[in-house]
């Protein structure tokens, strides 16, 4: 899997993509990424990239020459499956849509900042556009990061045990159940009994029963 | 507003948390931020923060004495209105939590990471449970970025024009409308006309009718 973000704040990707498994997928060879400085590709020598919305009112807007210019360029060097605008008005991202890009080779993924981009990036340059929620954030740049994040791990040799992501929550439309580790007493609140029987039947038993209740408690959406 | 972070991976902070938005609200003296490395709280001397889950199968979780020993410190140096778990089956977090969280003044957020804490940290020591989304990602980190970002770019003060906030998607239940900014003419490829008229009115029409129209179209669930 490659990864190419396009975005006028690159410095806040140091950290979340020079850690953990990002970068235990790259030092694997299982996954390129890479970041792009959007003020790289500006068309004047104060390397704007945003200006002021056509018909007033407050904030600035993403100019659509440099982001143009940018996705320009990297189509010359590879094909692309999806150009991926993160903008909050987007379809609504979950881990079905998780599975399914997951299963692509190459991403362009778009920052938005400020207001957003010009609407004619939307109309002619974007291939598919992605909210991760119904809230507001400050730019693209952690939806980036989120969206990065959860396709990553999905990537075949990239998480240690591949059992692992298999019995997350969502991935059976299931919330998983609880989990306790040692102390088996802590101030005077124990674990419960079953997970220390040694019948592992019955424990898987209890787990099923549990993600359960969970699921019918918290999200009944999810059981449908 | 004072949020709190404990994590076992702090590194991944140093970007979003030392740029943007988050940077310029603590200079402004409006957030103070602190990020807490669970391993220091660790009992042991190999500052182990997670332990096999009893009843056995794939994923370590995190053990509830590091957490406890934080949060007791932390909570004796102020009262805190709230403990977020970042967790997938939290509740579903919205701009009307955002609003509502933004008013409260301070916050401890806890990262889960591998399959999660120990359940007795959610029975006794959390307040409140959040999900960023239904989908999984490698840890809470990236969800207490999120949840920070959102709410801090609430505070009064921290975003330039205050107006720009009260514009955004959802904050009336409607999607924000398309934004052009130079060049009017790119490609082939024109702003709407109405946009350069100069009537103010008009174009304001235009923008609820497209914020409307977009939100007809996309996102229906939001109209009621």
């Amino acid at each position: 899997m490659r990864i190419d973000i396009i975005t006028c704040l690159p410095d806040l990707f140091e950290g979340p993509l020079t850690q953990s498994i990002v970068k235990r997928s790259m030092d694997k060879g299982l996954v390129e990424l890479e970041i792009h400085n959007l003020r790289d590709y500006s068309t004047n020598k104060h390397q704007n990239v945003d200006d002021y919305a056509f018909g007033g009112g407050a904030g600035m807007v993403l100019m659509i020459e440099p982001i143009d210019k940018c996705i320009t360029g990297l189509k010359e060097k590879r094909d692309y499956d999806e150009v991926i605008y993160l903008t909050p008005d987007g379809e609504t991202y979950n881990q079905s849509i998780a599975n399914q890009l997951s299963l692509k080779e190459n991403f362009i993924f778009l920052c938005g900042h400020y207001k957003g981009v010009d609407q004619r990036v939307r109309d002619h340059l974007v291939t598919k556009e992605i909210s991760i929620g119904d809230y507001v954030l400050s730019g693209g740049e952690l939806a980036a990061m989120v969206l990065a994040d959860s396709l990553i791990r999905l990537v075949p040799g990239v998480l240690n045990d591949e059992t692992s992501a298999l019995s997350d929550s969502f991935q059976d439309n299931l919330l998983a159940p609880p989990v306790y580790t040692r102390p088996a007493e802590y101030k005077g609140w124990k674990i419960p009994e079953i997970l220390t029987s040694g019948h592992e039947a019955k424990i898987e038993a209890w787990r099923n029963e549990q993600a359960l209740k969970r699921t019918e408690e918290r999200r009944p959406d999810l059981l449908g």
